[in-house]
């Protein structure tokens, strides 16, 4: 049962991304409508359709009853969203631009045409030329499948090729050119994400950039500002995300994770095309949060205001949750002992190292915002 | 399609007060169930049943399906509401409470009996007495109709009896005991509203007093805080809405509506036991918003904190919206030039004087805040 909107979104996934556009949709009074990959997932309130993403008939019968089509992943193959596009329908961020962040090869090469600061990297289609690569960094190398990785999946630091060579073997049968990607091992000092959101008509709007926190692969804290960052750090961060957003064309949220070396040079890591755990510090920590601002762009409306609401929001996400048991047993303990902390559930059944849940504290002293939002996520975890 | 959850509340009514508790839910990962009186409603996107809360069989199917029932508006009979408490389901706030709410003659009553501070009011039962309660009450009376009335229905200042004949033909027939409320015209400066939550352990939450502004009986702005509230206004405001949370047994969000006299009183002039129109603020302006407040009270767990994030907040009403077209269409203009505001938009078809939605502004300096508030609900409206 729907309320009367003037408005639709139709988003491709039914994960907690999409589940989070549901509160943004909701004030807007903009009908969100979820193509999920099962029953029961994290935005199954918003799920009018429930099938695969990969079968274009499907795909083409959700489009058509939306304004636009946007994502929860990046998963969408080219062929079945450029027959979206072909029937006239609006996708934002168009296949053009997404494939830039479905292929991590195509990406580092369209970075380093745009002479955009990015690791050392080259394709390698043999284990040889995967070891030639290592001998010529330092005996060390990070290799990636150029597509499927998420939160450190696809990723891995090797010494040699002997380490990869199964990945290889897949990569010769099916995706991208036949190659792996390698890239050196930054020495950094931290990592950094920017966000930004552009419309398709052209505005960007930028919020401060951010420092995150990785645990084995997967975004585990986030700093809103990244302690330090006023100034040239900043308007660095910003500018190349700027620079990303219209090069490759991005419509919507982009995030550019970014590392900053110890010889204090930014260089891009990674990108996503939609709402990214980067950035959801930005729904209680921002005039705008990312969901809503993803809605505004998607729909080619004026973006909202990205100034802090506070001087400081760290983002913790709930990794896992607890042993036995719901995110809701604990919420007696955690509610009480921080009133101030803003909880988000993603509704998903806890499991060892499953994002279940994010909880982030707004504040003026950096030290004592960390405190509380760590020890609020720690009433989750076992 | 409904994620998996722990928690489920339902909501009597499907209004746009049910609407706005959706994105609390889903950040709590609480599942909402709506009982909505009609499809398509406000609140549509989380209705499960479809029905006549007057109906004690179908409200009850609706409540054997979830934790804890509560409400969007107060008009849910006693009867039915002890149906469903008899049944073993938690009801919040309780009938014990809300009939205090439904009936402003008994709410006098019990007011008066707490030593709160109302205006001088009587129960009416002939226009005889009401001629002799205006003659003591310098030529004026504001009459109202004990059960049913809201945003200025129900409600009349009248300088004689005949004015109002047929109310007292229509309680003769029905509702209540057969009277009618008359009270003294107050002499106000300004009108207060007090938001509290309540918990059923007891637990009490207290925002800022704020100042509310009518137009045709009608909530059209509010300005949190009240200016000049600041220490014995506030502290006096606070203690009143405690004392009616405590005395009455509310659970859940309670406004107190307040009259500010010329001779610096405080007086009780309307009570909310739900999330209300002068609360709105809190969505976007305090650590904790009414909406969330109300599931974390009527769930019985611990409140959220109920500080400002900024020195001021305005909230203005969108009444009636455009003379053609639906809000969206203005979307571009507003957020455009107020890139600051938030909508709350609440997929109402516009019609005159209806609320169809508001904005809010945040800010350190009042004027600005107002005239950004005002500048933004403006657009909507023809």
């Amino acid at each position: 049962m729907r309320a009367r909107s003037a408005v639709r979104v139709g988003v491709i996934g039914g994960g907690q991304l999409a589940r989070m556009m549901i509160p943004a949709a909701v004030e807007l009074g903009v009908e969100l409508r979820v193509f999920a990959e099962a029953e029961g997932m994290s935005a199954a309130l918003a799920a009018t359709h429930v099938g695969d993403y990969a079968d274009a008939g499907q795909l083409l019968e959700f489009a058509r009853g939306v304004d636009v089509v946007t994502f929860d992943h990046e998963h969408v193959p080219q062929d079945v969203l450029r027959t979206v596009v072909d029937a006239g329908i609006a996708v934002h961020p168009g296949p053009d631009a997404l494939r830039y962040a479905q292929d991590k090869l195509r990406m580092r090469e369209r970075l380093s045409e745009l002479g955009l600061p990015v690791p050392d990297w080259a394709a390698v289609r043999t284990p040889g030329e995967l070891d030639d690569f290592i001998a010529a960094h330092g005996g060390a190398a990070v290799v990636k499948t150029p597509r499927g990785g998420y939160d450190g999946k696809g990723v891995r630091v090797v010494r040699g090729a002997a380490e990869v060579a199964e990945w290889f073997a897949t990569v010769a049968e099916g995706g991208g050119d036949g190659a792996l990607l390698a890239e050196e091992l930054v020495d950094f000092r931290r990592e950094l994400a920017q966000q930004v959101a552009r419309r398709p008509s052209g505005e960007i709007a930028v919020w401060p950039v951010v420092e995150t926190v990785q645990r084995g692969g997967v975004c585990s804290e986030v700093i809103a500002p990244a302690p330090h960052s006023a100034g040239r750090l900043a308007d660095v961060a910003a500018q190349i995300a700027v620079q990303i957003a219209e090069g490759l064309g991005v419509t919507g949220m982009l995030a550019v994770e970014l590392f900053e070396t110890t010889d204090d040079r930014l260089l891009v890591n990674e990108l996503a095309m939609r709402p990214h755990n980067s950035g959801h510090w930005s729904m209680d920590g921002a005039t705008t949060g990312q969901f809503e601002q993803h809605l505004r762009a998607v729909l080619d409306l004026p973006l909202g205001g990205t100034g802090s609401l506070e001087p400081w929001a760290v983002m913790v996400n709930v990794l896992g949750g607890p042993a036995e048991g719901t995110l809701e047993d604990r919420y007696a303990e955690a509610f009480a002992e921080h009133p101030t902390v803003k909880m988000h559930n993603y509704g998903k059944t806890p499991r060892p190292g499953r994002k279940v849940g994010h909880v982030t504290a707004l504040g003026a002293e950096l030290d004592d915002v960390v405190y509380e939002a760590r020890a609020a996520a720690a009433v989750f975890q076992d």
